[in-house]
């Protein structure tokens, strides 16, 4: 006998979901080939959550994937609970995988006393035992800082400027800015849908004299134009609608509303039907139901993406090719189409 | 000039609530002679908080206040945000005061691979920044040992028992354990009443043959006796309504049901009103709205309790003698009276 | 060349042990088809103790056995010293395998100014090195949540059931709880050996009015049966002699006392020799030495549930199937027989 | 006599300063009244350093400053030491005083494997000891959630606001964005000097159309006007430089350079030199030696806001109210005048 | 009403002693004029320990005292629970006081896999939550930096300096160094003892030619002098006693033994009698009992070193002065006179 | 389908190096058979500095090489950025290599308030993400104990005496210790060099009387014979070219120098290059430029070492056996020859 017993390594990887948007995790599986891991959660009578998983995960590498969407704060509880059963339980790595990052827009102190929500939510997950943040389109990119380790920050633009160039012709093309702070990636916009020439909108306050009358809110040539607006996140929409009236009185041919996160909350949608927008595609990284659908939205599903995500991370391999695109084959469709 | 500025040392004490019973904290304060500190707390559109003091922190002891009601899990989240804010505004202490803690029943795992949440809070609200957690009777002393630092663990027996005594003749009165598991407790009540005494209900296939037709519920007499059945919760009331029907079954003249944290989830209400108790006494660790009030309901304000938990950990005093009662003067009122 | 040199992934178990109960670490890895790691240990003249591991561990995935057993706390911080060589000499990972934890009992504060020494000893081994703990019937299930990582609490209830069912006739037997504390795991014994009649011991005080003569002390019948009583250890034998008197007592025919934990201190021998038990069934979590033997002693080795066990996290499956029981080829021996 | 031996609390607070700009710190002190606290620190011949202090510090405040200045990685290095120093003595606290925070550009990730620094930066103050972090206007506001603790972030504009505001008559005057990124602190520039009109330089390529011949640089007016330049730092002053030049070919009358700290890197003073400004107004965030000095440049102290932040602290009040502006005698004056 | 509620702040110090020496804890708490604080501690049957303090202890800089003799692991264990319960019941601050620092010759790694349980020990003294160490003349000055935290490193020399200046006269007087590594120490008390010559001992191998017959083993002239041999302990006395009878061979009139640490294990006592040394100079750091002493062996309390040492940091004082000896009504007495 | 994905595990190994000696990494890198991986690293205008990785890094095992030399506070810096950078990419394991370890000479705190730099350096190493220390005799081998993690401790010694047993006859040959402090090592070199004679210099204080006039500086015979000096470092080389003249005047026919470290500053070179030493031989653990070369200089290369260090640690074997020397073909070349 020897003082060593020798065993064979493996490596396997799981997908467990919370109850925010199982949809969303269940095409995720189906983009990797393999079943949604099989787990219990329901919650008690005063509010309280249980949690279990039905299989052994030990030796696994877990993805824990819920959407940061309403009621969110439960929805971010739910997954610091399924990470402490997962840890416990000994799974071999934990990554959270949050399409949206609930709390990313409290990322700094605006005035004395005010909290730092974001970071707090990178400590939480830390706490629990989360090993690797996945996420989409962080509000600032410094909250990749904001986590003691690997944060893998995947961006959700070729994948919506794929679906742009494949929807509508673009010779007659403007990309525009809706405020001066995102012009940068409306450069990008500009430059790979063909160098397409770009416009930016001001609130008018910005650059004028004050008390002068007339307000100059446009920069750039937008009359006749088919106007490409791009945004990280549409959450009760009065910007972005404004924008669109601002482009339309303007002259624009027509205006396409085009944004990774659609909260839509509050009064978004019906914002959104009123303000005239040719079409408005979004992202499905928090869910879009039925009841927010307008005739002219697109959802487009994340899931292809975070699945070329996934396993690019379970075969150790870089997702900074995730920037150039995904593969044709993975391209998301229209989930309600 | 010297090398070193002399000041002077001071010792500050705030309190701030969270919106979920801010009533209870308005009610500590006043006990301590101190209005609730100035704080500001909203949601946002999409169900994100907002939190922020209107007044400097810096260099006090601060004790957060919140109740672990329904949507019990976005008010732990804003309890934590608050505790993140008084960190990074230089508070010298922070306190969470948490008069039911809550997820402390999911203290152990029953099955493989189910989360411990209860020590995930308290690992939780560490993160976030707390230095010290006070609490009235979890679930399980051990939950104790979850937190790496001091735990106040105030007990609202002696509210309790002061309120029995001064409510009810107890010459005929024996005190009953609604399971086998809480005998202990009972015990004290007992001894504490006057020595008084006891009795205890079974589920009746605890401890009896199989198939054995007569079961026996109840061990010790309560034929004719007012009966006070103690308990640490009531959440559905689903147990403690069986056992009051249980008793009366077996000719108890009345019963008189106490419990610490009435969490009055679900049914619990309607199964309450029907059950055919004398009277149903609770503290406010939890919320009891209108909506859940019966006309045989007593709710015991625990600010009092709490307030003189707080003023010994401001004072350095110890919080142990608290098991004694407090004094006359503080004795709670009925919020509802 | 390239910029990456590819090797091959391996995995090697090794099993080590202290000084405590070496005989226990030998069966085990002899379970395990291997020979325990040679190891250096002794102590210097002022009782500093010295270890040391004769071979390269660099990659292993080493369990660290030892039985905490008197003199108890040398032998922890043997197993600490242990975990310090182990961590700077580079293992894959470190698991503490202690089948009695020492300290258990000292779960939870009783009164102020106590420590929760059970709580204390997980944070030492974590802070020595350890990931993971491998344990048997702890005293309280609650004390999982005191270690910040994955523990593998194994119980010896399927071994000591298949002991029970095979070394006795059941049809005239009745599980007996020693306190009402115990009931649940009684009704468990019961129901796994074939729903048997389940009866339970309470202190005389608890359940009768005071002052009141005749004591009731036993719940359920026992006249004329066989009687098994199960508890989670026996250390000065104090109150589980005083069940086996009152059973006889009441006219049962025989008791069998069984329990997982044989600490046997001070004058357990003496008393368990004269208490009138029929058979004494324990597990060597901790070793029990000729000297303490009695005739009517059974001590199962607990090596092939921890063989078991520890096979278990190696091969990255589930320890949940160990609640099943053993395979018969590694039913336990009687260590003396 | 008693179990317990009373003492008198104190506070005290020291001053102390690495070798990069003791002028700086002398400055500090004396604006607080107080000696810098004496100090052995030098170079051995390998390069690296010594730091010891010449009194006792066990017990106080004490505030480490140094100047993130050229060799910037060793002035850092010193400062670490310098803290660990202070720990191991028993300092009560000990708050990192950085006016300008070394890497605070490198705070996030344009590509995958890159550092993120500035993060890196606060982790290894936290670990050397620091409780808390004192910055003057880091580059992104997001980086006080790199730190896990208390940041008190100064900000210099009401000094540079104040100096320009009694430096030049206003009614002319116009306060310009050098890019569109820094719109928004250019607007409070302009309110905050009685609500002048407001103007930014874009990069010509953000608003045009591709292969568009007449570019259009300058968003507002600037003909004729004396406009005012305002940005966070100026390093090797290229886009700073092209921004003077560009206003002044638009036909602006003057044009004043404000920022707040003065790197000055390489070809920055010949740039300066030339480009046409009529004022270059700095703090002394990093020492700018006469070497760098220029006849038109103004340096203000940063010394008086310091010494008003320390004391806020020391005193256990806020530092917001400083965003007000300091008192008329705490005035900076022009290191050079 | 205000929103903060004003305290007094305090400042109150503790002694506490384990079980392994509490005379010295005793004396130490009569130097500073205090009682020993109550507490309780005993042993449970199978070998835990129980520890509890009879008073608050809430708010107090609380010293731990313990001394690191055999059976050392339990009395280093017993002042870990010690710590804990003091965490838990939210002392100020703690301070171990170890005398002797149990396992400080185990500093480093002399061959692969071998612990650092020095280092060990420093860390688990931090995880039961200790602030700070206080000690006695460590083997290595290295293990300072063991410590996360500061280590009040006191130094015997002083005292010991102090009993040898005036027990004996020192005009023939030669300091000796028992072996080349020592030479340094041994040099600093020649010069303190008024510029005395200094010889050392060398093992014979250590400087001559393989296979050379005649040993040199002392450099230095101690023929017809009065020797003084300093070490840091004295443990078994093997390589102590060879050093007296070398020098008696070599002519020395006489050899008078100092050492701090006074462990005299196993044979130690009976070597040190038969080697002829005149007298043997030792502090109590560890207890020396009745049963160790000699005629000729003088045993100093520390207990005056230590008392000043905690003076000092309670009222924030450096200890650096202690090097200079302790004033003269501090001058420790026999503790066997 | 599976609920689980299984992967095929994988282990590679990549060396990084900073840019304070890139041609060791290079030969390290030679030395396993790989090249040196892509990395990007530049200084900015105001010397903060720049670092990324061209290839992915998921999944692998880096070593960071990076040589201590001056400008050593900004090398340290640098390679505490690369480790930051490897973590935020993924890395599975990350090793410091320091073939020198900078600043382990401030090991501990000859006065108050001095830091302990060296441990400050492991800590900031551990916090910026390295697992695992490889360097080459430290200071003090205490200093292994600094960090809470492996060190791999190389020695240089086997290389060296490989080198002087095959450069010079031996049988005329007795080693010296330049002073009492490293008889010990030196005792090895004689040892394993075939049982030479021994000798060491003394500074004369040490061990005469006061005032004695002859100074007796060496003990051991040297006249006539070829002495080897060893030491662990040579950095102003001050004590080492007196011990050479010291040597030399007692009669020695020729002295060799050896060390592991050639640190070479200041009037080093001068120095040693009119010490009249035979010759000097070094490893380059730092770089030994051009400039301070020597006619009589060795200087081997210590990338056979490391590289050996590497491959043992990736391949989880031991380094202990490289205490035996490594193996002939891997004999490090005199890196000027």
């Amino acid at each position: 006998m020897s003082a060593v017993l020798e065993g064979v390594p493996e490596k396997r990887l799981a997908v467990v979901t919370g109850r925010a948007y199982p949809e969303l995790a269940q095409e995720v599986a189906r983009c990797l080939g393999v079943d949604l891991f099989p787990t219990t959660a329901y919650d008690f009578a005063n509010g309280e959550m249980y949690v279990r998983f039905a299989q052994p995960v030990r030796g696994e590498d877990v993805f824990v994937l819920q959407a940061h969407t309403d009621p969110i704060n439960k929805w971010i509880m739910e997954q610091l609970i399924m990470i402490d059963a997962l840890k416990r339980a000994s799974a071999r790595s934990i990554t959270v995988v949050a399409p949206f990052f609930g709390y990313s827009r409290q990322d700094k102190k605006h005035q004395g006393r005010e909290p730092i929500t974001a970071r707090l939510m990178f400590d939480l997950f830390r706490t629990a035992g989360a090993d690797r943040i996945m996420t989409v389109d962080l509000h600032a990119a410094q909250e990749q800082g904001f986590f003691d380790g690997p944060v893998d920050h995947l961006t959700a633009m070729p994948v919506l400027l794929d679906y742009v160039r494949n929807s509508m012709p673009l010779e007659n093309t403007t990309v525009v800015s809706p405020d001066a702070g995102r012009i940068k990636v409306s450069e990008q916009w500009a430059a790979r849908l063909g160098n397409l020439p770009l416009a930016f909108i001001h609130k008018s306050r910005d650059i004028t004299r004050p008390n002068h009358a007339e307000a100059h809110g446009i920069i750039g040539d937008v009359q006749g134009r088919d106007c490409v607006v791009v945004d990280d996140m549409i959450d009760t929409a009065g910007t972005i609608c404004e924008a669109v009236r601002t482009l339309r009185n303007a002259g624009a041919k027509s205006v396409t509303l085009v944004a990774t996160h659609g909260l839509l909350s509050g009064p978004a949608v019906e914002r959104l039907s009123q303000c005239g927008a040719r079409e408005i595609v979004l992202m499905d990284t928090v869910p879009v139901p039925e009841s927010k659908r307008l005739p002219n939205m697109t959802v487009l599903s994340c899931a292809p993406l975070l699945a070329a995500g996934i396993r690019s991370v379970f075969e150790s391999r870089s997702v900074t090719h995730l920037l150039e695109g995904l593969p044709a084959d993975m391209r998301p469709r229209n989930i309600y189409a």
